[in-house]
């Protein structure tokens, strides 16, 4: 599919085929397209959580406002981060020549110690794009998704079990979705969100 | 171009040919996709800022480690977002039925009201999911990008006249590239990125 009819035709969809089964072939071909979303210093500090266990899936969606979209859709991407990844740089440069590590592994040692916001801004901006890959990606394999932050962080992180020193950035929902989506409800025009070089400008 | 072409030919490009133009028609395409990216309840909080201005693009550039992308690229896009766009939820809402707007707003309000972490991650998350639609545009267009938050986020601020309620999430510098990338230099596998139903499966 054609990137911009993915961009055109990609909507949040929230009723799925919960008969639908996604192949693991499919599964794999969504995941290898996410983990080559880009990263701050490669440091590809996400984490995919592919919840198939329907149990598991019937808590989370206990946690999540009651949204069916997380019981019937084909797969359920909880998108998580490590944000400690940044401490051990040498695993993300370990194929670059030596004084192209030597430069950069101290970089990102100054980026981003002792600096939590950064690394927390971080983290969510590197989950949005690998959700905006994932999204584009199963639209071009035939797939609807849905993007969700409305649910409990911390108790869909207790219930997968997530490492103190990971967060969880949203969900993204993966299926065969059953209705058309809304009319667009209200959009901003483009002079409101495009600004020509400073605010002074709008 | 096809949209897992564009995810995997997509890298980030740090040399680009400084006299090459976009046309303006080129620049509205690729702004016009970016604002068909999600937002949580239709926010649509990001906003563009294109720096056109050549002497606006060098105070960038030293504000951002000294990066030649800055200026030699044909568009620097500085991805910010109005932290409270939420508070005007009517606006995202307005084309939906009145039972739709009555049940929706009074949520976007809660959601978000008083909780500042809440704003600042969902500003992040939407500015990444917009950035990698503007990438995988961009790509589709036959231009190269690079995403960048290696510079100095008050500083930029200032130069581009920042609203004190709106933040900068990151830069994507647009342009035809001029050289090949480096190999990618140290990718995780995949059983290390992806996960079966909770980390205790790792």
């Amino acid at each position: 599919m054609d990137v911009f009819e993915a961009i055109e035709s990609r909507r949040a969809i929230k009723q799925f085929d919960a008969e639908h089964r996604m192949t693991d072939a499919e599964i794999e071909q969504l995941m290898d397209a996410a983990m080559l979303s880009p990263t701050a210093f490669n440091i590809q500090h996400w984490r995919f959580v592919l919840v198939k266990d329907l149990e598991l899936r019937k808590k989370i969606r206990e946690a999540a406002w009651d949204q069916a979209q997380v019981t019937d859709a084909s797969l359920l991407i909880v998108v998580c981060a490590n944000v400690s990844a940044w401490e051990e740089p040498q695993r993300y440069w370990a194929n670059a020549p030596q004084e192209v590590q030597d430069f950069l592994l101290p970089k990102i040692d100054a980026y981003y110690r002792d600096r939590e916001r950064v690394q927390f801004d971080e983290v969510m901006r590197s989950c949005g794009i690998a959700a905006q890959t994932i999204m584009l990606a199963a639209k071009a394999m035939g797939y609807d998704t849905c993007p969700m932050d409305g649910f409990d962080f911390d108790e869909v992180g207790k219930l997968i079990e997530l490492p103190h020193d990971h967060v969880i950035a949203m969900f993204v929902a993966v299926g065969k979705g059953t209705m058309a989506p809304w009319p667009r409800p209200g959009q901003l025009a483009r002079d409101e969100v495009v600004i020509e070089n400073t605010f002074a400008n709008r």
